[in-house]
């Protein structure tokens, strides 16, 4: 190990916002990053080669949908993630929590862990800390996520149980962690309750673990109550680790995230939407399926450098969607993640330039606020 | 246009085999050649830059498929085929007539044309020589095909009807077309009759086009007559123009088409067995969704030089179709589709060296009589 790996080095600062370099065994990640998620080792309907065109170097991978399949082991066995699904940049997975709580058909909780059985089949698992973390040792990310209980953040007294387990379950993931080549992040949680977040980064904080995470947000509250949560993180925050926002998201919530101190997210939107025909552009979100596009020679977005957008038309990602053609995902995909990729670019120029107020709120305007016709 | 355009340069024979250069608009075609099919303006799953590293030069695309969806209006609007899918190499269109009686709804034949019935939403549609001629050139391809008439080939008094109105609509085909910049090929027909294939060889190769196709193989006759009427043909094809062979096919296929004379094949096949999981191997055709290939390490091929084979073992690509994953069908396409390929390279190559029977010979005994182990 390099001595400065998972070191921060923050290069610039403008407002709360964030310019850094986060050092990691399979390079360097430049902050602030969006990194696209491939939930099953492989970020969908895209090869290794197609992601790194968009510019991504940071892939998320899920702990829970390996675990059931292909198996840990499995994994392993192949070399580990990077091997196996041959992506050789930063990689990282979650823990397996959220996806217990969110996707699986039965859970029961307990202060061990989590029993729960599986979405595909209903065989019956369980999750702790320990096999949490072991999981995810097999996998060999670069960074990996302490195991945590993501709660609904309108039932305040089941938050603080949940909260208050999830630090115990902490402290347990970092008793049985093993290997000194990966980072082990801590999870922030507490709802939307501005007292308990507190308590919560305070409680993380103490640990002094490479990274520190926002978990339980992008759940289904607010985007003021997002915002406000983020303002509440921000003063109890170290200087000198990254911050992660867990699965955001929106072009708006990056931009509103940076400007809360934030440096790293993740999300599923960028292929999840291009797979319902949907993509960014700077004056909003269009859906290329729409009849208006028929004849439409212009790229999906004409200030885009991706490979769709230099290459094919509006006209022809169309027809390609009315026929069911697979190409038609793979191709929308490459321009949403590319515009999240480079949204993060310029924010990154932005800040070490001191403009990102302006930046973003120029970008905000257009994008939320855009009277074009696409 | 160069004046050398749509000649075929013959630059080694190898009993019947032949190895040629046959120039086209778009750029030149090394036979013998095969072409993956882009039925609606897209080889399925894969980009235009995924296609030419298999080494592809020529691509077929449908008539049929394209009248219907997107219309070939809207495509000449674009720019043509080559620019609206951006696959700037040579192209190759069918007539339109193969799936009109493969695949329409209904379809009702008379001296002038077909009406058929369309296989999407089962809108009343007609085709006659004209108008195929018409669509393929609004599309734009390199090689544009005469509208034939395919019939059963176990029914010889329909066949022969069939046969004398497919001559009729050559005439009318060479008659309309009206773009210099596109090669038509005349199709002989004739079922799997000796007699009335020689009578459609000598018709067809009275036209003096710059091609000749072989129709109305592949179309459920046995192998055995495939080759018979590959033999019965071959000494009445022109030397000096490339042959087609439509609609085939498999490794064992293109190579005894070769070796009876054949110069250009095109197929679904690769891309089809991609999304139902079989590869291509030199010890014959496997099933990666075999539990055999879970652990796997090895590549599909390891012979192979193609993206797919350089990158992943047999154990990602068979977790990428348990998991329901598209880009499996991605990568196995470009595996397949190279496969085929690299057979013609090598074939070519063993033509001008003379060892073409040699080289068949021992690629089919391996590949149809294997007891390797896949």
């Amino acid at each position: 190990m390099n001595k400065k790996t998972f070191s921060l080095d923050l290069l610039a600062q403008d407002g709360l916002a964030r310019a850094g370099t986060f050092h990691t065994p399979h390079g360097d990640l430049l902050t602030p990053i969006f990194a696209p998620v491939g939930t099953q080792a492989t970020v969908k309907s895209l090869t290794p080669r197609q992601i790194e065109e968009t510019g991504a170097s940071l892939v998320l991978s899920n702990t829970y949908h390996l675990y059931l399949r292909p198996g840990a082991e499995l994994v392993a066995e192949m070399g580990g993630l990077h091997e196996f699904m041959q992506w050789h940049r930063p990689m990282l997975t979650d823990s397996g929590g959220f996806q217990v709580f969110s996707l699986a058909a039965m859970r029961k909780v307990d202060e061990d862990g989590v029993t729960f059985k599986s979405h595909i089949d209903g065989s019956v698992h369980r999750f702790t800390p320990e096999s949490s973390i072991g999981i995810q040792e097999k996998l060999g990310a670069d960074i990996i996520m302490a195991f945590d209980e993501c709660s609904d953040p309108n039932d305040p007294a089941y938050n603080r149980k949940a909260m208050a387990r999830t630090h115990k379950w902490l402290e347990r993931c970092i008793k049985s962690k093993s290997r000194d080549d990966q980072a082990l992040f801590g999870i922030i949680q507490g709802g939307v309750d501005e007292k308990m977040r507190e308590e919560s980064v305070k409680f993380v904080a103490s640990m002094d673990l490479p990274g520190i995470a926002i978990g339980g947000l992008s759940v289904g509250e607010s985007k003021t109550e997002m915002y406000a949560t983020l303002d509440t993180l921000n003063p109890h925050l170290p200087e000198d680790k990254p911050r992660y926002l867990m699965g955001v998201g929106t072009p708006e919530d990056l931009l509103n995230g940076i400007m809360r101190g934030v440096d790293i997210f993740d999300c599923v939107l960028p292929t999840r939407l291009a797979r319902h025909q949907a993509a960014f552009t700077h004056s909003g979100r269009i859906n290329l399926m729409n009849a208006g596009y028929a004849h439409d020679a212009n790229p999906i977005n004409a200030e885009c450098d991706c490979y769709t957008c230099r290459t094919f038309t509006r006209a022809y990602l169309r027809h390609l969607i009315v026929a069911k053609e697979m190409l038609a995902s793979s191709l929308i995909s490459i321009h949403n993640i590319r515009f999240l990729i480079k949204l993060m670019e310029e924010s990154r120029q932005a800040i070490q330039s001191k403009s990102f107020e302006v930046y973003a709120n120029t970008f905000l305007e257009r994008y939320l606020h855009s009277k074009e016709t696409n």
